[in-house]
C-alpha cells in the first residue's frame, strides 16, 4: 500500500543532548503534511527534551503554542526547569530552527502508575466499539507524507470527507498505529492526539486549520498495540473552532486526551 | 449577607507597568481561598500584562502552570512576546513574588468580533436553563474569603456537597456575578473559568485539589450581566482528574471554556 520507507517514531523523534538543557534533532521529511512537520510530532520531541531535563519520567500535561513551522532538517531545543516538586515538575521547552522560534510548550511531568485503574468516570465521550479492520486506511495522497508512515484508519461512516462529501458531524473516529507495530508511550501519545485530520473536515471542506493552542493530558501508560481515536469539533464561532481528541489503548482505556483552538474560515452561508 | 468590603475585579487585578514588559500588582487578601489568591484571578492579572504587551487586544487562549502560590501582597509580572502575527500574537507571562516564580502562562491574543454569531455547534454540553434566582448563594464560610466578594450561586440539585452530601454527579451548575454588577470582559472570564469549587466535590469530599495545568479559551465578548457556569469532572485515574468548565453569558452564548488537570486523593473504597 505504501512505497515510502517507514521510520519509527522513536527514530524520527530522537534528540541528542549537546549541553545541559540543550538538544539537537532532525525534523524528518516524511513525517510531514504539505512539507511541514506534524505539530504533534514536534510536541513529542519537545516532550522528550522536557523529560530528559526533569527528575520525573512521564509527561502528564503539555500545552503548546505554535509560532512558526520548521522545515524538515536540523532543529534545536532548549529546556528550562520551572519547578521541581515531589510529585510533579514543570519544564518549559522551546524548539527553534536557524534561531527562529518554532514551538514553545510547557510540560507537567510526574509518574504514571504502572497499573492503575480508573477510579471514577462520567461523561467521557464514548464513540462505541468499532474494529480497526472495519476502518478505511488513509494513505499519503495529496502531499500528506506522514500518512505513508503511520497506519491511520477512519471509520467508514466518517470518511466521506475524503471524497468531498463531509457528513456534517464534525466527528472523526478511527485507529492509529505506529510504524512496524511500535508500541505507544507517553511521548508518542503527544503525536497521537494531533495525528488526525481536522474534525472540521466533516463539517465543510476548508483550507488550512492552523492550531493556535493545543493542550494534551496523558492519563495512563498505554498497553501495546494501536490506539482508537475520537476527534471532534465542538463550536465554530468568530472563525475559530475548538476540537477535542480522546485516545483509548488496546485495553479500551482512556490514555490521552487533548483540546485545541484553531483558526478556520468557513465559506459564508449562501 | 456579607460584611467584607467588596472590591471590583478591575481594582484587584490592576497592574502597573514599571518598564516595558515589567509590571507590579497587589494580590488582594480578600480574593483568596484559605488565604491563597484564587488561580483564575492570578491568571487574569497575567492576561492583563500579556494584553498590554501585545498589539492584539483580546485574550483568545491561555495555558497556565501553577508553580507556587503567592501570598496576598506585592507581586511582579514580566512578559515576553513570542510572536506578533497579523491575526494573532503569542505572549508568555510570569508572575513572581520575592523572586519566587508563582505562575507562568502563555497567551494567544487576537481580536474578538464585536458581534459574531456561532457558525456551527454540536455537542457543547448543555446544562439546560436554570434561573440565577433559583440557585443557592454560597458565602465565604470556612476561609473562602473570595465568596464574600463575588456572587456565586449553585444549582439546588448540585449544592448538597456543601452540607456533606455529594450527589455523585461530578457536576456543579450555577451562576457567577462580579462585585457591584461589574460587567465581564475577556480578562475576568479567565477568573470565571476557575471560580467554582472543584467539580469533584460532587463525587466525594476530599482535601485540596491542586491544579496541575489549566487551559482557557475565550470564545466571544460577553454581554453585560452575570454568567452561567457548568463545571464538570470527566475521569479520575491515577490520582488525577480532568475538569471542564463552560461559561455562558446573559444572552446564553458560550463565551469561555476551560479544561484543567488536577491532583486528587479519593479515599480508597471501603
Amino acid at each position: 500500500m505504501t512505497t515510502a520507507k517507514r521510520t519509527t517514531f522513536a527514530d524520527v523523534s530522537r534528540i541528542d543532548e549537546i549541553s545541559p538543557g540543550a538538544f539537537t534533532a532532525e525534523a524528518d521529511p516524511e513525517w510531514t503534511i504539505g512539507g511541514k512537520p506534524n505539530g504533534g510530532y514536534l510536541l513529542g520531541m519537545l516532550g522528550r527534551a522536557a523529560t530528559q531535563s526533569a527528575t520525573h519520567q512521564h509527561v502528564l500535561a503539555a500545552s503548546a503554542h505554535y509560532l512558526s513551522s520548521p522545515k524538515p532538517g536540523p532543529i534545536h531545543l532548549v529546556t528550562e526547569v520551572l519547578r521541581t516538586g515531589r510529585s510533579a515538575s514543570q519544564v518549559r521547552a522551546r524548539m527553534s530552527q536557524d534561531e527562529n522560534p518554532c514551538v514553545e510548550a510547557t510540560f507537567t511531568l510526574g509518574t504514571l502508575a504502572q497499573d492503575s485503574t480508573p477510579q471514577w468516570t462520567d461523561g467521557t465521550p464514548e464513540p462505541g466499539p468499532f474494529a480497526q479492520d472495519d476502518c478505511e486506511p488513509v494513505n499519503g495522497a495529496r502531499g500528506v507524507a506522514i500518512l505513508d508512515q503511520v497506519d491511520l484508519r477512519i471509520h467508514p461512516d466518517d470518511s466521506g470527507f475524503s471524497r468531498g462529501t463531509p457528513n456534517g458531524s464534525g466527528v472523526l473516529r478511527g485507529w492509529l498505529g505506529l510504524p512496524d507495530g511500535e508500541h505507544f508511550d507517553p511521548i508518542s501519545l503527544l503525536y497521537a492526539v494531533d495525528s488526525f485530520p481536522p474534525a472540521t473536515m466533516n463539517i465543510a471542506i476548508t483550507g488550512w486549520v492552523p492550531t493556535l493552542e493545543l493542550t494534551a493530558y496523558v492519563r495512563a501508560l498505554p498497553a501495546p498495540g494501536p490506539v482508537r481515536i475520537l476527534h471532534k469539533a465542538q463550536l465554530i464561532d468568530d472563525n475559530r473552532v475548538d476540537e477535542s481528541c480522546f485516545v483509548w489503548d488496546s485495553r479500551d482505556r482512556l490514555v490521552a486526551q487533548a483540546t485545541q483552538l484553531a483558526g478556520i474560515r468557513l465559506n459564508p452561508p449562501e
